[in-house]
This record gives C-alpha cells, sequence and structure tokens, in this order.
C-alpha cells in the first residue's frame, strides 16, 4: 500500500516480510508451491477440528497451509484466509524477555507433529484501557508470561497481529502453536487455565482449530 | 486481506476504517472527490516545505491530501503516499491518558490553519527492546508524554502507525499535528526538545513536512 515513485506510474505494494497467512482449503486442496513468487511456504496441516469457543466459528475445512511472506492467495484456492504479522512484544518485560529467549525453541521441530491456531478478538473495552491497565490484566491478573514459561519448551509459539494491519480483519491475534503428541495433555491444560482468566473476560471471539501435520 | 466465505468466489478486501492515507501531489492537482468511494477526504493542504530531517527524505510535492477509511489511491494521482492506522497506545499510563484526555483537542478547529507531517522509522534495535525498556527510554528519560502535554491543547496530534500494516511501509509511524499560526513557536519548540532526547537515538530516517491549510 506504499509507493513512492517521482514517476506516475502504477506499482504493486509489496507484502511485509512479517506477513503469514493461513489458508483454509477441501480435501486434495492443491497449495501453491513454494517457487510461486515471493511466497514461502511453511507446510501444510490436516485440520483435525474447528471448535467455536466464543462467538462465531470459521466454516468448516479440511486442509491448512501456512505461507510466510505472502500478500495473499487467489480466493479461489481457500474456503478461508486469515493474515496477521509477527512484530515487537507489547506486555513483555525486560526480565521475562530473557528468560522466555532462553527456554523457547523454535517452530518445525521434527517431533511437532501436533499444531493449534487459535484466533482470537478482544473487546473495544480492552484497547481503550492504558498500557499499565492492559499489562495489569495480562500479566499480575492472568499470568499469562508465566503460565506459558511453564509449557517451555514444549510447547512452541509465534503470535501474529491482525488488528493494525491496515485491512478489516477478524481476529486481532493468530497464534500458533505446536507440540508433540506426548505434550498433548500440557497444552489442553494450558489451554484451559488461559481460558479461566481475567484476560479472557476480554475476548470477545475465539475459535480453536486443531491440527495435524501433513507434509506429504 | 481477509475473505471469509465458504464460496469460493473471489473478493475484494475492505480497508480498515483507522487507515489513514497522506498523499503528495502536484500543483493543481485534482483529488477524488469525498463521494469517491469509500473514502472521506479529510482535507487538502498546501506542503510548504520537506525538510529532510535523519536520513533519505521525501520527493518533492506541492499538495497534500488526508484521507481517511481509505485502502489506496490510484498511483497516477500521487507522487508519493503514506499510510498508517491509529491505534491503542503503546506506552501511556492511565493517569497519563486522563490528564492528556482532558487537556487535548481534535482535529480540524477554524483557527488551525498550520499542520505538520512527521513520517518516522526507528532503528531495529529500538523494536527488540522488551517493553519496559522502551517505555523508560519513552518518558522516564525522554518525557514524551510530558512534552506532548506541555503543548496542549495548543497542539492537536493524531499519531498512524505504519510498521504492522501488512505491506512494506517506509516508516513506522506518521505523526499529524495541528495548530494556529500563533501558536507556531511553541510547535517548533516541542519538535526541537523532542529531537534531543534519547528516545531520537532510535530514530533512523525523520522527514518533516509543514503544510498550510487550503481547502478551496
Amino acid at each position: 500500500m506504499f509507493s513512492e515513485t517521482s514517476m506516475t506510474t502504477s506499482s504493486t505494494p509489496l507484502p511485509s516480510s512479517r506477513l503469514y497467512s493461513f489458508v483454509g482449503g477441501r480435501i486434495g486442496q492443491r497449495w501453491p508451491s513454494p517457487s510461486n513468487g515471493p511466497r514461502s511456504f511453511e507446510g501444510s496441516w490436516r485440520i483435525e477440528s474447528i471448535q467455536q469457543v466464543i462467538g462465531e466459528s470459521l466454516p468448516p475445512a479440511a486442509r491448512l497451509a501456512v505461507l510466510g511472506h505472502a500478500a495473499s492467495l487467489p480466493t479461489s484456492e481457500a474456503i478461508w484466509s486469515l493474515h496477521g504479522v509477527t512484530s515487537n512484544e507489547r506486555y513483555v518485560l525486560n526480565e521475562e524477555k530473557t528468560i522466555l529467549s532462553a527456554k523457547q525453541e523454535g517452530l518445525g521441530r521434527p517431533e511437532s507433529s501436533r499444531a493449534a491456531l487459535i484466533p482470537i478478538r478482544k473487546h473495544a473495552e480492552w484497547w481503550a484501557l492504558a498500557q499499565d491497565a492492559r499489562r495489569q490484566v495480562f500479566e499480575e491478573q492472568s499470568h499469562h508470561v508465566a503460565l506459558g514459561l511453564h509449557v517451555l519448551p514444549a510447547v512452541a509459539r509465534r503470535l501474529h497481529h491482525c488488528r493494525d494491519i491496515g485491512t478489516q480483519e477478524p481476529f486481532d491475534f493468530l497464534t500458533w502453536f505446536e507440540y508433540a503428541q506426548s505434550d498433548a495433555a500440557l497444552f489442553e491444560e494450558l489451554v484451559k487455565t488461559m481460558r479461566a482468566t481475567p484476560e479472557w473476560h476480554y475476548v470477545e471471539r475465539e475459535v480453536d482449530i486443531r491440527l495435524v501435520r501433513d507434509d506429504r
């Protein structure tokens, strides 16, 4: 959406290198190949379940493609597409960041055969709070960082922000989790505990999509 | 960039209602009329100066259009276009927010015949800092909120975020200021003081565009 030129020729806006797309498709879906344009193909997953947690769910889909550096996919290839950018941390303190960095592991570990995509939208009241009031609910009341730390390094995580993406997105955040089958119970406990925190009083829409790796 | 449909028809993504575009154009530029699509036309300004402060400047332009709710303009109408979204506050504490809200006035005051558009990009080192480290530089070291408060209500302000917009934008922030001619010296003092703060050590690109209202 940016053009900076002394000429008046038209130009195609380039997607941010921090933009990711999560695309739900049909059984037998043929996804674009990694060599197709500037997209990087992060993997294909079989959708095990799409659970409505709070508010409206998403339409049924059988497969999910995770695409990095993608502006968009042709909608003819998708049942639904969700987009978000990775960004700087918003609440994590310096001390917490050091501990998190030391304990966490990256995505794509061979043993991580399970994944969850949890899109969330928070109420306007949340966004109207000042920074310290949001941090207070996030950590001092809800222990968001501490709960996440508790499941490290078993659960790897990447947070994508959608609220300020410039187009109307149905969610504020897309959180992507990867874990081994043997850590599935630990992950269930994390999700259950998070949903019982004061922070979740501000969640007005949440969908829980569970996945099994299927890279063939 | 979102599509959510059980059909596979293509759809045009709708811009966020918080998206604003600042478009530099030529003398005699004909801007799109307010009735042209979903855009709202916030005003037309004559560009008095484009000053390179840090890093690369922007190409010369004679007029600036401020468009609300705009995804993009045809590039044939623009020399350059900058885009950003208004968002939640990132550093302001609850007590500060209360004081700011009580003192500040809105954009579009009849006496505000002068404006400044100051696009800024911060260094990657800034974005790698934890939240408390950024707040520390922002306020405890640089008094960003306090300095802004000092010029209220004379200087009205709207901050636009570009960093997480989903496309490659040349700046992280676009700050828009409006003030009366009689407050021009006060505004100069604010800008000069801000640029001398520790926060500005992290600024790697800054352009200062000064404007005079021209709504005819």
